[in-house]
């Protein structure tokens, strides 16, 4: 491979962990050349770069090359402090954390792995056949979320709190990709859905809003701006 | 229950996550109340205290609730500064953040979840019956990171570059697990043989090495302190 002299994104586009990073950029101005990588067949692309490669993977224009999304969010937020997307005080940076956390190892392990993975199986990779019990584990586990979710949203500005942070980024970027496929019903969690429609309002989500798979459409109201 | 007045960590001994925050109590000198848990049947005890409780779980004496290991490890190096056992410089920080995101999502979802989980299954839980394909891909994957992590300890004082710093603790942390039940073979690797002897030297390691589920003690060079 040529050596990097850009910011280079490897991502997959329906790959909640590679939009997380997307959006990030976008928030901070940050150019970077995407490259776009299966997660199925091209992790062999990526095992020159880094020792244990995984999606995203954002390289460095010196080529440091970083996985693991918290590791890249952390990293530009270290490197280009402004807009700062954590917050100062240990307890709202610790609320911050946790809901990240929730996200990417909780709700990504129980819808990613179902839900998600099961359309992704069905629309896009047309692959085996389709499994009820597995998208009705992901909706049933989607739905306790969404309600923890919703209760946070309703009393505050921003999911983590009183400023907007990487966990608005994460969990948008998350709930963006069941949206694709019109699995994200928000009947109900009226919070949630006034908070996820700003979210989906912001410039920074506007190149997400704009992904269509060829074959795999999103869903009609995927990209609407109207409540 | 009760409400929390000292710190309390709810863990389980031969859980690498929860071992990770036990040594960093031990490291700040921090008290801490340990309630251990079943990860197996002992999740209803938590749920009283947060929406999603998973091992290790941190409660401040203010009743704060953290759970992720990631998350528990930041806000106690937050709120605690000596020792600070993060690196100051974005780039240091990283290649840290790097080796506890490759520990905490790989190594522990390859190794722990198949050669671990089956010692746990066979040795302590007495469920099931020996799975040795389980248990071979767990030492093939567990070759794989040794012969990375070896490398590392090679060419630097501490695994994640000149400082000591949480890096450290996680990667013995889950090493120990394994060499609890004498999976641990370092032989061809002897920077990691070296620094994992000054790891298990350090004051804060001697309660893991005083661990001793009953029915199932540890390998007999488990606590062992000579090279």
């Amino acid at each position: 491979m040529t050596p990097h002299v850009l910011r280079t994104l490897y991502h997959w586009p329906l790959d909640p962990f590679s939009r997380s990073v997307r959006v990030l950029l976008a928030e901070k101005k940050l150019s970077a050349e995407l490259k776009e990588v299966s997660p199925w067949d091209g992790g062999h692309l990526l095992s020159e770069l880094t020792a244990f490669p995984t999606l995203p993977m954002l390289v460095e224009p010196g080529g440091l090359a970083l996985t693991g999304t918290r590791v890249i969010l952390d990293f530009l937020d270290d490197t280009h402090k402004t807009p700062g997307l954590r917050p100062a005080l240990p307890g709202d940076r610790a609320e911050m954390a946790r809901i990240i956390d929730c996200v990417e190892r909780l709700l990504a392990g129980e819808v990613g792995a179902t839900l998600l993975a099961e359309r992704i199986d069905q629309r896009v990779r047309r692959i085996g056949s389709p499994d009820t019990r597995r998208l009705r584990a992901g909706f049933d586990s989607l739905r306790v979320y969404l309600q923890h979710f919703d209760a946070l949203a309703d009393r505050r500005p921003f999911i983590a709190g009183p400023t907007f942070s990487l966990a608005d980024i994460v969990l948008a970027a998350h709930l963006s990709c069941f949206d694709y496929f019109g699995d994200l019903d928000l009947t109900g969690h009226d919070g949630l859905a006034t908070w996820y429609l700003r979210m989906k309002s912001r410039p920074a989500f506007r190149a997400l809003l704009a992904d269509s798979l060829p074959g795999a459409p999103p869903h009609a109201h995927y990209a609407s701006l109207d409540g």
